[in-house]
């Protein structure tokens, strides 16, 4: 098993990172990640303002996978997700899905303790730690923060990668160039507020490659759906988006005419929300897997 | 037990129109509805070019609800929905998520049996009967097309709206003038190609009032959540007010300041998208009912 420290941290996905580390398809390895705030809120009375933003959002990695060229698909197997027994939340004036309004930035801790979040002494909130930030280097000669999705994955805030699931990212770059990071213990679709429980901790991934062809998007395969995971600038455009890949899908796995996949769509594509708040919103299409397979989804 | 014909139809929501039925909190009433396009689709060759779309969208009604004046809640409770056996859906050029792109007008009849809706031979989806258009009249003075959605309801295509569901209405005029229609037989959220398994049917419902509070906007209980149900011009403004609405329900439930409450909506309220094809785009708020009551989300 390899292992990653969280001081091997970026903040763009760039094919011209030096990796990290170097894994073979099906190694296990284990990243450690730092939470998003880079760790520096160390009290709740911590002033906001004094965050160094150049070390928010960051990513583990990258990580360099042997065999990985561009088409291919980079499976990414996620064993396993384990925060640690803190996480802080926190409002930032400006931002997220109220931003407009006028409220002091915050900083909260919150517990986790026997599997649930303690808000306050009353009010708990059962955790499923997922992974917000996770992806591959876009193609050479593009940079994209660590805060932003994308077609190379990224910051997509999707409350469903979570342990036991697969994403399926489009390799761009030699070694696709993975990392990961943003853990939150618990969040809901929107994430309203701009974070949610940012935590640090680990996580255990093993990767795999589909040789020769890809994803359009990021693809996520949970126990009973595929879900294309697209970000835009706006949720009409990510709906849009999201709509016309699960059609076409729909049309190669059932040589259905466009007319009877968009038909379709409306029975059993189910829109939704990833967040809200991002410098791109995101939308995922989820198709029951009994309406579509993984060949579909790949070109 | 009073009865409603579907010949009883509006295709407005509008407190000018004469009530074609009155009944008392508590009393039984079924309502007979058409499908959405007003019985008018009877073979799938018919060109959906002739049809008279003045007819398209009714809902039955309205019926006068004894004792509602403005500022009241009209509650809805929804006892069955039990669709036809035969529905129709319809790809309409222009309409839908996907409407920049050119495509064929089509209808297709999909049977509906033993539970399932058969959309081809070898594909069948489980259905789950909604009502799509659910409302009251605006305020004197509006009128709303039955086909769009608002703070009345109307036209949500919400596919929680079904049988064992409670809708809580703002009335704004006197006996609410309540109608529904546009059954569907089963829709996914997104409704993508703008209709679903448009059916006829009956729904039997009830009736009640909470007097002198009302939501801002409707209100829907189902067996695990309160649902605050937005429409507005594009997904990012009805998420926003969306949004808005749910973290001052919780500021009132919890006593929490905005912050406080603001960041527990990253935690729990889930933003799902309604549909992103009537005239004004739809997004519900989900708050589970551990982190709120209906008292929380009247005034």
């Amino acid at each position: 098993m390899k292992y990653v420290s969280k001081e091997r941290v970026i903040f763009s996905f760039n094919s011209k990172h030096e990796p990290v580390e170097r894994v073979k398809p099906s190694e296990l390895i284990v990243l450690e990640v730092e939470d998003a705030f880079g760790g520096q809120v160390k009290s709740e009375g911590d002033s906001l303002e004094t965050l160094d933003w150049t070390r928010v959002d960051g990513a583990t990695g990258p990580i360099y996978v042997e065999g990985a060229v561009p088409n291919d698909t980079l499976v990414v197997e996620i064993l396993d997700i384990k925060p640690g027994d803190k996480g802080v939340i926190a409002v930032i004036p400006g931002y997220g899905a109220l931003g407009s309004k006028e409220f002091r930035g915050k900083a909260k801790f919150v517990a986790l303790k026997d599997g649930f979040a303690i808000f306050d002494g009353k009010t708990r909130v059962k955790i499923k730690p997922m992974i917000g930030t996770i992806g591959v280097a876009p193609p050479p000669g593009e940079e994209v923060p660590t805060s932003t999705p994308g077609r190379h994955g990224g910051n997509m805030d999707v409350k469903d990668v979570t342990s036991g699931t697969k994403l399926y990212l489009p390799v761009f770059a030699e070694g696709a160039l993975f990392a990961a990071g943003d853990l939150h213990a618990v969040q809901a679709d929107g994430e309203l507020c701009v974070s949610s429980i940012e935590v640090a901790g680990q996580t255990l991934l093993r990767f795999d490659l589909i040789k020769g062809k890809s994803p359009r998007w990021p693809i996520l395969e949970t126990a009973d759906s595929y879900m294309i995971i697209v970000a835009a600038e706006d949720l009409d455009k990510a709906a849009e988006i999201a709509s016309r890949e699960a059609v076409e899908a729909l049309m190669r796995e059932h040589g259905w005419s466009f007319e009877e996949a968009y038909m379709f769509g409306s029975l059993a594509v189910e829109l939704k929300i990833n967040q809200v708040v991002d410098p791109k919103k995101g939308v995922r299409a989820a198709i029951p897997k009994e309406y579509i397979t993984l060949e579909s989804l790949l070109r």
